[in-house]
């Protein structure tokens, strides 16, 4: 493909960087097995946990390579983004550890909870209408106030390379990985993984996974070139966003397939992990291990990492029981 | 206290030979923290998750010392327990690592879920009813029948050694402790972390934690006598059995507290732990974290290590939705 001239495609030194600036930021998070999961599978399964960071969610990582990255003139100016899911409440969070301000704009429709989350974390929120239109004047609006500096949630190389030290920590805690498997949405953890290891595991395959009901990024994976989609529903709310031009690059040089599963095949492995790796996880977590049961001779006998991507779930809606 | 002359009393070096034979069977498992959690308290809090052994609670450490330790004739003819918690399917699981076969007496009202969890380890069930005499007497004719080894959830040196070395591990993986908290039912755990840390740590108290609705050890401590209540009632439901005279011998001596919750308070302990640790453990695990945030000022800027007993949930009847 044809790389624009504009774009900055972040590299393997860029994600060691990143990863030396963050490591005393956020955790190492540990991996999770089961006896009973590999022999229900057939396949040699390890989890690794960014449920289990302090926000619970990976994008950490990319929220605070972005933020320690920046030098103090910037910073004291703060940060700022739109998202109204894990991406706002990890800058949020990454902000506060520097002190520095973070602008969150989110639609006024967006749920309490998410709110919560961000002021408890001392995000500033400004609200606007459910609309892109209305998301983006009011962000410019924000930006030519506050001066604060745009993190986009996927679709920028201090992301990406932040995303990429997860699969860098994968490699040195397991041996041997015959390939990773990550949930896509707009493809920033996927667009990290590809980064880190088509150089320090190139005989690792990367293989997205993605709901059935929201497959844009498998559509697009098909056909060549980005296919956006309107407005998507799906259990795995978190994986509701179309590629980017940089996270496209990753994936359509690097990703080996995009596997989907049903909205009932997702609920169904989500309940299975919350059993018997004893760990709380959204949805969207659970769509590799669904496409793994799904297409079970594929992945007999191999030895595949899976990025557990958060645990932010609304405990008193759990998808099983409604 | 006078201590019964054919009582076993297992010692700190019990304990480390428990730890290097059950070492490679049971997964030293890790520690989580919560920032949102320490602010909460105001105290520093480390959570053992036990609920991640492959059998999802402690109680595999003390089934695989006894499992282990048992020489090739008595190992031949295999173990056995009454039980319907975490001990059966524990004690099954050790019992199918060796190879052994584990006899399982369980009143025939057990929830369907035990018993398959038991099958699926291999465990070999026999009914009885739902009353102390017939499970004793059911128990005997399986144990004449098969010569298994009996190994009581807790009232079993071996049980005790074994369950030592959770305390073991925790004190190696986290510094200067000042408190262990951990619930109590019949006090395998308590009684465990008592004989390790009275050695291995004595300036670091022992605490166990129990319902205010089961709280027969908490009155029993008062009162300086084992007192056994008929039927309690408690969501904490592993914790419904009363001391026994090895555990007494520990609870009675080693111990520095028992605090109470109510049902209430358990239940907003075990939300928030799902939410803010994002592990699944069970009502019983909830207990001391329960009884931390009734008592903050005790434990304010204090270091303390919550062991998390358990994981077994049944996902679909969350005490908080029902």
């Amino acid at each position: 493909m044809t790389v624009d001239a504009d774009m900055i495609i972040p590299t393997y030194d860029d994600m060691l960087t990143a990863h030396e600036r963050i490591k005393s930021h956020v955790r190492r998070t540990p991996i999770r097995t089961s006896e009973y999961l590999n022999e229900l599978t057939g396949a040699h399964l390890f989890f690794k946990c960014e449920n289990f960071q302090e926000p619970g969610a990976f994008k950490v990582r990319g929220a605070a390579n972005a933020v320690f990255g920046l030098g103090e003139a910037k910073a004291a100016k703060g940060v700022g983004t739109h998202s109204s899911g894990n991406h706002a409440s990890c800058l949020s969070y990454a902000a506060s550890l520097r002190g520095i301000s973070c602008n969150v704009v989110m639609p006024r429709t967006a749920p309490q909870a998410k709110k919560d989350t961000v002021r408890r974390y001392g995000g500033q929120i400004t609200e606007c209408e459910a609309s892109t239109s209305s998301r983006e004047a009011t962000f410019a609006k924000v930006e030519k106030e506050t001066g604060a500096d745009f993190v986009h949630p996927y679709n920028d190389p201090r992301v990406v390379a932040g995303q990429g030290t997860c699969s860098k920590e994968f490699i040195e805690q397991v041996d041997g990985l015959d390939a990773v498997l990550a949930p896509i949405g707009g493809g920033g953890l996927i667009s990290g993984t590809c980064l880190t290891l088509s150089t320090l595991a190139p005989e690792c395959q990367v293989i997205a996974a993605e709901p059935e009901q929201a497959d844009d990024a498998y559509r697009s994976f098909k056909a060549g070139y980005i296919i956006a989609d309107d407005a998507p529903t799906t259990i795995a709310d978190g994986l509701l966003v179309p590629l980017k031009e940089l996270t496209w690059h990753f994936v359509s040089n690097h990703v080996s397939d995009i596997l989907t599963a049903s909205e009932e095949e997702i609920i169904s492995a989500m309940k299975l992990t919350w059993k018997h790796l004893r760990i709380v996880m959204e949805a969207s977590s659970a769509v590799p291990l669904a496409t793994i049961l799904k297409n079970n001779k594929r992945f007999a006998g191999k030895r595949i990492g899976i990025v557990i991507t958060g645990g932010n779930v609304d405990l008193d809606r759990l998808p099983w029981l409604t």
